[in-house]
């Protein structure tokens, strides 16, 4: 074992940092599409890494899986078909799961790799993928969504890394008209928007590419997420045909 | 001009740690009571540390100022008289003022070198200690309510730093006792919790410690707070002699 050190990620954009003290690295390895790190660390259980980036720990993942599956699921009348694009460590697709509603629940991973990693080091995000109504796919996101039949689903979560890399061509409207295309009247498109305090600008697009995309009422809900940048961190929610209410705040702040 | 480095706190009671990129240190001194350093960051403004800990920054204080000071000030139908033990950066001050039914604020800080510090490096926290309804006491918090009248204050606002050193007696039921005693019926006491996630013991003491000095409604918020352990931050509200409402989610994580 070797000695207890810290794995920092010191995030440019914000001129932030955010660190986990580790007892040691249980694996690393490049994939066909990244860098994927493993660590054992003292406080927050395992940590994932990919590209340098904190994808998720133990401990804090609830508060990003929770906030990116049940204030959608719970806002549709009724989820029968959900999608996933991303969302390869599977804790997503647990929570969107535990709702009875869901008939099929796809996932739509590019890496199979980050799968059987969590397959692995996070068993108890895992253990939903025996689900007879779960399928999971190891593809291009962007290409399953713009195959789907039209009409043919009720919930979208993008759950994907930042908009660099392969992650790039999930934040613009072009992705966003293949979603609203693939979804049924009522249907909710959400996706993980960053932080609020440091990536406004991104929110802002985001929200305007999905206005011109087509869909009409947007909600941003911030969360709190201990192993991303500042510590705060958001999901950008997208209804075809249907309203969402809109906390003050953001309102206000986006507006600016 | 020193290069480009890190100011980083690693807290080892929670494993996890926080960083800001700076420019250069500003100042740095031993005073009376602690060791208390400046630095000009790249993208968060100044920035305060007092031995080891971070403080403050320019730029995501205000969740904590408006958080300590907003919910107490706008749930007491007539705040005339508030007192601040600690919050010796003003900050907290400056929000208090912001009410125009406060007819006196007092703050008592212990280390006078914080304000002196705070006028110089931030100084927008600073623009209401000239106010004709600001009193501003260099003095022990404790021994302040202690000596404090009976029934003489609407709003006691605890804004210090971790239970160790200079703050750890004003997390007592001894300390609450005198709050209650200075305190009208209806009045509130607010105090910093710390983390949520990481503290959940000293938030679940510091309410068994508020009820034992005789609090009835108790009510902890949390936000966000990139600049401190975890981003994710506390205050509690105990009230003499009327009811606190309080959000689901933390009565259930408190009783477990």
């Amino acid at each position: 074992m070797q000695p207890m050190s810290w794995f920092t990620e010191a995030h440019a954009a914000s001129g932030s940092s955010i660190g986990f003290r580790t007892e040691r690295q249980l694996h690393a390895e490049k994939t066909q599409f990244q860098n994927i790190e493993i660590y054992q660390t003292t406080d927050w259980g395992n940590l994932m890494v990919i590209d340098g980036c904190i994808m998720l720990t133990s401990r804090d993942n609830f508060f990003y899986h929770e906030m990116m599956s049940h204030p959608a699921l719970f806002t549709h009348a009724a989820p029968k078909r959900v999608v996933v694009i991303g969302g390869g460590d599977c804790g997503t697709l647990r929570e969107v799961l535990r709702h009875k509603a869901v008939e099929q629940a796809v996932q739509v991973e590019i890496d199979e790799r980050v799968t059987r990693l969590a397959e692995q080091y996070f068993p108890e995000l895992c253990e939903a993928n025996n689900d007879p109504r779960a399928q999971l796919l190891f593809d291009d996101g962007i290409k399953y969504m713009a195959d789907c039949p039209p009409g043919s689903v009720d919930v979208v979560i993008v759950d994907s890394t930042d908009p660099v890399g392969p992650a790039e061509g999930l934040f613009n409207a072009k992705f966003y008209a293949s979603c609203l295309r693939a979804l049924r009247p009522g249907g909710i498109l959400v996706q993980q928007s960053e932080s609020p305090i440091a990536h406004l600008e991104l929110i802002k697009s985001m929200r305007d590419e999905m206005r011109k995309a087509g869909f009409g009422a947007l909600r941003t809900l911030p969360f709190p997420q201990p192993c991303y940048p500042t510590g705060w961190w958001s999901c950008t929610m997208a209804r075809k045909g249907a309203d969402l209410a809109e906390p003050e705040f953001m309102r206000t702040a986006l507006e600016k």
